[in-house]
């Protein structure tokens, strides 16, 4: 049952069980999808060209997976008419299936400019940035998915918290790179290449924090998007903008 | 009456109301969201700082938009339960509020990237790149939103993949810059900038395919995307991969 964490009880057993099948469906692309983040990271770093093949090849099965549960997202709209918890944790995972279909092309473009840089040479710095904040984004996808599968709004306010450690830590590292482009302009084409690696990893950050947003939505019921949700509530006048992290 | 089209009578009036409102407010959005995608570009072409500050100003406005429209949808799917094709409109306009709030960030960032070009001093190479390949992707905002607007998908097909055009273009002109950069060091800071706002031009072409793929959805009742649309049918084991457009 996977309702026993407060969610309403159902009378459908069968409906009920239609929840849980999307929702684990939702969970494996999830899966997926963070071992191709994973694996665009270390094609990168390791120079693997077979790897970041592998990547490129798997994103055709991500896509197919978000058509197959936005398919049953509508098919259980159409027939069970959810309300309430039930029509939000829907919600929550047809909006969800975007985010990572899209952390899928972002690492689909990582995995592309590793094969890039293969053939050009790797690039003469940003590797240890591309490990590092690798790894930060990989963690917050995970959790992210960890707060859905146990409907976690904690948890999933502070990967979305994160996102601006994240975003703080690219623009220090893309500062870096600019500099040590001017030093050696022959070395900017692959530069650049790792630029637009560290580009699609705070992406796939704020695609993480966009599914963190959801599960609070469905927890809750309240949409944080666009609230600064990091304070908890909202903010009164007068209030400093931001809360540091 | 939105429906006269093809589109099913509805028995309750105040259902037909309510789907017209939203839809409107829909269109609304992206009315505004269109113009900030403008002003962005000259707001950059001028060196415009206050045309700049403006569309970062008015980017609140349209998340709140999008909450807005949001709430509607989560409301008739709670209500009203509707079916078939207004159950996929309603679907359409959930996922291209989406869309559009993202093309305004697109814009907010475009705007960032003038306000930046203003104090760094203005780019030696990007302008024309700039002002062709925003023309282009307004473009395909507006039709997008016109098919929408006229259950149109031929119009929505045209503007999927025109999406393709944009994506070459964008690559030639990233091509020429990273050259010039190369020959002039110390313009990499400046020309990055313009960079940045290419390819949120980009970006904004592919959510106006996003929306085009929707529009399709929503009148044909298939799910296009990821398919190879420009297609219009599926692809033949031996068939070329890609149609010029």
């Amino acid at each position: 049952m996977i309702n026993k964490d407060g969610h309403t009880q159902h009378i459908s057993q069968q409906f009920n069980a239609e929840l849980e099948e999307v929702r684990s469906h939702l969970l494996a692309m999830g899966g997926l999808v963070e071992k191709q983040v994973n694996d665009a990271v270390n094609a990168l770093i390791d120079a693997d060209t077979g790897l970041a093949q592998q990547v490129r090849e798997i994103d055709d099965q991500i896509n197919q997976m978000e058509r197959n549960i936005d398919e049953e997202c509508v098919r259980i709209l159409a027939r069970r008419q959810p309300a309430a918890s039930d029509l939000r944790l829907i919600i929550s995972i047809s909006k969800s299936v975007i985010d990572l279909e899209r952390i899928g092309d972002e690492a689909t473009k990582i995995a592309r400019r590793a094969i890039q840089l293969c053939e050009e040479g790797e690039s003469p710095r940003g590797y240890v940035e591309v490990r590092h904040i690798g790894g930060q984004v990989r963690k917050m996808v995970q959790e992210a998915l960890d707060a859905f599968a146990r409907f976690d709004a904690d948890l999933a306010l502070s990967v979305a918290q994160y996102d601006k450690t994240v975003d703080r830590e690219y623009k220090t590292a893309l500062r870096e790179l600019v500099t040590y482009m001017m030093e050696d302009p022959r070395s900017i084409s692959r530069v650049l290449s790792v630029i637009w690696a560290l580009r699609s990893l705070e992406r796939i950050g704020d695609h993480a924090r966009n599914i963190a947003e959801l599960v609070i939505y469905l927890v809750r019921g309240t949409d944080v998007r666009h609230t600064g949700l990091t304070k908890k509530r909202r903010q009164l006048p007068g209030e400093p903008e931001e809360i540091a992290p």
